[in-house]
């Protein structure tokens, strides 16, 4: 039997937690394969090591943080617009490289929600890709255009969350 | 700061994809940390080797497929309740012997729905293991009770099947 190699555009969005961790499950599955496995995280920040991270290197992949400095509140919007920009442009080179397998593209959509990458330039970038390169975008709120260009969409629905019973973050689980 | 360290009971359900793939990466992300993790798979047989495993193995933690000879199709029905009965047993022990921080019990929710191991016994099983292990349970139509016991679930929404447009399930990220 020979199985088409084809690269996937999957998309994990919602309000529910487990986008990132799902994404993450989608490297550790790739790397048991083999295959290489790049990660960037548009939002969250160098500063705090994570264990997501460490068991990367673990796995044999890099999850690059690329959020350093820009958010939706900060106040230098000029800044907060060309930094996410540069990120971008990391994302694009890998996508487009074909050096990886699969590239992680983490809470990438808060960034074209809020206009600071056009999610047009995104679609056309992920039409251009390499044939068997995977691409998996995480985040709320994906706009309708990126769903439409995506192979698989998965919708992550709170059902029950246990900061609504005050029970904080922990660790290991959450971060 | 201290932080309250509090074990969670984690339900990944819903018809869409990506729970058991979201619980790998709440295993990756705890290896991160150091924290023990062992996994039991309650559908998957052993008979395929999944790149999952082996990543799993690559992160030092064990993914033990239990899942041989039962299932939904079988016809000798005894022997399927027999050997689910046998998976959970194992499954027990490990939650209540708190020797591992995260227990993953990946499709146990199919051996409730057809009813070949109690709920109410894995509630009173979750009820009583020691207070900082975490348990996540993955799998389609999670009854309400576990749901009611549980201190955090999401469900995967289906937004788009890449099966829908005749694209084959792809190695690397289906399995």
């Amino acid at each position: 039997m020979t199985r088409e190699r084809r690269g996937l555009v999957i998309v994990k969005t919602g309000d529910g937690k487990g986008k990132t961790t799902a994404a993450l499950g989608v490297a550790l599955r790739a790397r048991g394969h083999g295959y290489s496995v790049i990660g960037l995280q548009f939002i969250k920040s160098a500063a705090r090591e994570t264990g997501e991270r460490a068991a990367a290197r673990a796995l044999g992949f890099d999850l690059i943080p690329l959020g350093d400095g820009f958010t939706w509140l900060s106040k230098d919007t000029e800044r907060t617009v060309s930094l996410a920009l540069e990120a971008w442009d990391i994302a694009k080179g890998h996508i487009l490289s074909g050096a990886f397998d699969v590239v992680i593209l983490d809470e990438l959509t808060y960034a074209l929600q809020y206009g600071w990458v056009d999610t047009a330039e995104v679609i056309a970038t992920l039409a251009a890709r390499p044939a068997g390169v995977h691409v998996v975008i995480t985040g709320r709120g994906a706009p309708e255009a990126l769903i439409a260009a995506a192979d698989l969409v998965t919708e992550m629905r709170v059902v029950k969350h246990p900061y609504q019973a005050g029970i904080p973050a922990q660790e290991g689980v959450d971060f």
